[in-house]
């Protein structure tokens, strides 16, 4: 009998969770449909799991936070990319963490940074699990003797509500779900839904600045976070509780996207708000994607931030169920407590220009978008290989980027389906979101995910984008992350992580 | 005959420049009201300086652009805070540079940088030179040969526009007014409108994280900074234009702040935008200051983002002649192209409560703002002592940080007028900006003028706000700064500028 609450070893969240079966039957379906030569057959998650011994003991004082039990070794061995699901599925685990730690407060975290300083242990937080860049996946190299897992799950409580300042402190570990319940207590939410939201972290969508609920204005985690707890391998840092400050370069934001190389954030204080009382939302066609594109840029550009401003192209809006595949379809939604945000919904409909569609094409859309984890999982399964791929450009840039990206894509995988959506919008850019769906050359799927990631990565950075909006850098993107950023910069970031972890064990491999 | 475009020597501004004879009148007739046992007699500026003459002689490669005259080497001594304005009205200017140079391009920025860091001579950034925390007094200590102040005023133009993206690549010494000309002729504004506009420059704003135009949103100017150029001592840094990106710390955020202290920022892409084509502006009154500010929290946690959005309290409101002193004044501005903002104005009113004011108090504030420099200008002048003092911090340690404050400067002024309005507010809390006006000691200006800084920046600190919100830190704040920021955040960035500036030579004395 499977354990409901345990993690699948190969797949997308606890086993037993997963598609209904109406839903699975409707994708395979799909997936029959679309590629008709492909075998389908669903391949099994491996049974059980043969590691070699942990290359070092528990030390005494840290045996009640470590396991070394070789599931759970290997459900932190690996994220949850294509590449990962595909390893997962074979029961190929290569670089298991040695132990699994699991903390149960920040004193635990900070014995265990002096410990793998003292004994040279790679130690690699893992929040839920959910990057899909290969960030919690301990690749530490040779230069250790071990590698940790640090597991913040135990560390999964809201610990203090400022109702006034409409801000709660949350610890790392907490799960989306568990945020919003405990925000729910106090008629409050955080609304961050990035599409890891079921299983992924506070800690962990700081760490990597996750992509949230907003499509337009305050995207990223990075705006909501008010202050900060980070244990460092030379001790603590607290920022200050500040809605605002301009005295030095921002704290927070050194730790925002710092992927765990600089410390282990503990705890933070996050902006959150009530829950919104009214919604405005609407959909319209537009012949085209770079049609809507324009649209879509009339809107930020004229100053309005609608929290729903997402623009499927006719592939995507028909398998989201948003359209029936002739047309481009932007889905609008403006929230709003204390006032009506009709007028502003409107306005940008007056904007955007496009043909209104009856029926609100956005209301179950984030549902839909949380199940997506799962529907991966069953196309990967049926020996499919999957990907996306993300960036954010200026609007001047877009359109040629958005060609070269969709003609890498077709070249590199002919027999691909593949879609885009702009995920946000700036008033100077959008952020276009690739989808890939491909029949796997079966036995190669990595080194054909290698070409199709190095193909699509080369025609983002060419076409002036950026490595990745929201997914972070992590292991998989660290060599395109070092041609985009500049080398000063990176030389000064290396200079703080020797400051702050002198010994190097802070998930060593990622960003630096 | 003096020259009108010199800077004046005491004062603020070009000389020729100031109030006009009527607003210098009315100014004095309410001095004279307020402080009637003042002497108010004005004092004169300098006739000429004398100055010893510079401890290194201008190298070969360097003459062109170096200057020594002892006048210009005044100008660049001290910055326009209230102890710059006193001791500038004495003829004191004790850490006057050695020489001031005066880039023609980048080259000539790097160049600089290598012989000063072969030559061990400290190099002083210098925008519009209206720094209040000491930012560009060349106040550097014993361990250099000389100081030089780089003034970037050649780099004054708009080098490319994007106007699909709305974006413009400016060079760092652009003043406010010529940005603003240069962007009007592509119909496009910056709308960054700091009390220091006329004569700040874009790498001056970038440099010291300037709170501009908008009140609430995107309050400061690093929302604004799509991407850099910066000069440091060991080579350029150039950021990628980008509308957002979630790979690593984010780089823009590091220069921002770094006031000067990493390297000269040399041009920016700066997000602009089309002139506002609508505007919808009113005023209300409450009863008292924390009931306007209440008013304000309920705007802005609605979600609501008002471009203006300040609350006066009774004394501001008076002040500015927004009020007749019997009442807080919130003054509220939305502006749009595109749509009509007037409900959103209707919305905001009717979270804020308070009576609506009939006349609109908001109309001509920002030419008053703007001309406010030239008051302070004849207030010092007078023999009085003017300073503010600005924070931002939760709106739960609001109340209790606004009463500390204000009994603090009334104990250490008790002769002093003080008033306060919130400048910007957000979600999670507002930014009130203190203003004291006191008679001064004749004499011991500076001495009065440092207990009254340390007292509110002692209670600023206590009272959980930040010891600035976009007043930067520069030398005046350093001590403050190094209290608020967690050490190992500053032992990171200590490593990031060894990195950056490996001999020191960059603004040393500023934030580290």
């Amino acid at each position: 009998v499977e354990d409901p609450r345990r993690p699948k070893l190969a797949g997308w969240g606890n086993e037993g969770d997963g598609l209904p079966a109406d839903g699975r039957e409707t994708l395979l379906r799909t997936l029959r449909a679309a590629f008709p030569d492909a075998p389908l057959r669903r391949a099994e998650p491996p049974r059980r799991v043969e590691l070699p011994a942990p290359r070092v003991d528990s030390p005494h004082g840290l045996v009640e936070i470590l396991r070394a039990d070789p599931r759970e070794r290997a459900v932190h061995a690996l994220g949850k990319g294509y590449p990962d699901l595909v390893r997962a599925f074979r029961g190929e685990f290569p670089h298991a963490p040695d132990h699994v730690a699991y903390p149960a407060d920040e004193a635990d975290v900070a014995r265990l940074l002096d410990w793998a300083a003292a004994e040279r242990v790679a130690i690699v937080p893992f929040g839920g699990g959910s990057s899909v860049v290969g960030g919690v996946e301990p690749d530490v190299g040779d230069g250790y003797r071990a590698a940790v897992s640090l597991d913040l799950a135990r560390l999964g409580r809201v610990l203090e509500v400022d109702e006034v300042s409409r801000a709660a402190r949350v610890q790392a570990g907490t799960r989306g779900p568990s945020l919003e319940r405990q925000l729910a207590a106090h008629g409050l939410t955080f609304r961050h839904y990035p599409q890891s939201f079921e299983h992924s972290t506070v800690g962990g969508w700081i760490a990597t600045r996750s992509g949230g609920h907003f499509a337009t204005g305050r995207t990223h985690v990075d705006e909501f976070v008010e202050g900060l707890r980070v244990v460092t391998a030379r001790g603590p840092v607290e920022t200050r509780r500040l809605p605002a400050s301009g005295a030095g370069p921002d704290a927070n934001r050194l730790f925002c996207g710092s992927e765990g190389a600089l410390g282990v954030i503990v705890d933070a204080w996050l902006r959150v708000q009530k829950r919104p009382e009214r919604r405005a939302a609407a959909a319209a066609a537009f012949p085209t994607f770079l049609a809507g594109a324009e649209g879509v840029r009339r809107i930020v550009q004229a100053g309005l931030q609608p929290a729903a401003c997402r623009l499927l192209d006719p592939v995507e809006a028909l398998t989201s169920g948003s359209g029936d595949g002739s047309a481009a379809v932007l889905v609008l939604g403006f929230e709003a407590s204390g006032f009506d945000p009709a007028p502003l919904l409107a306005d940008a409909l007056g904007l955007a220009g496009g043909s209104r569609l009856e029926r609100e094409a956005g209301g179950r859309w984030r549902e839909a978008f949380l199940r997506l984890p799962y529907v991966y999982e069953e196309i990967v399964a049926h020996g499919l290989l999957t990907g996306t791929f993300e960036t954010a450009v200026t609007w001047s840039r877009f359109p040629s980027l958005h060609g070269d990206v969709s003609r890498t894509l077709a070249d590199a995988a002919p027999d691909a389906i593949v879609s885009c959506r702009l995920a946000y919008a700036y008033p100077d850019g959008p952020a276009p979101y690739y989808t890939v769906v491909a029949p796997a050359r079966a036995g190669a799927e990595l080194e054909q995910w290698r070409d199709l990631k190095a193909a699509a990565s080369e025609a983002l950075l060419a076409g002036g984008g950026t490595i990745t909006h929201h997914h972070a850098v992590g292991r998989e993107h660290r060599s395109w992350y070092e041609r985009e950023a500049p080398p000063l910069v990176l030389d000064a970031l290396r200079a703080a992580k020797r400051e702050l972890d002198p010994a190097g064990v802070l998930n060593p491999g990622v960003l630096l």
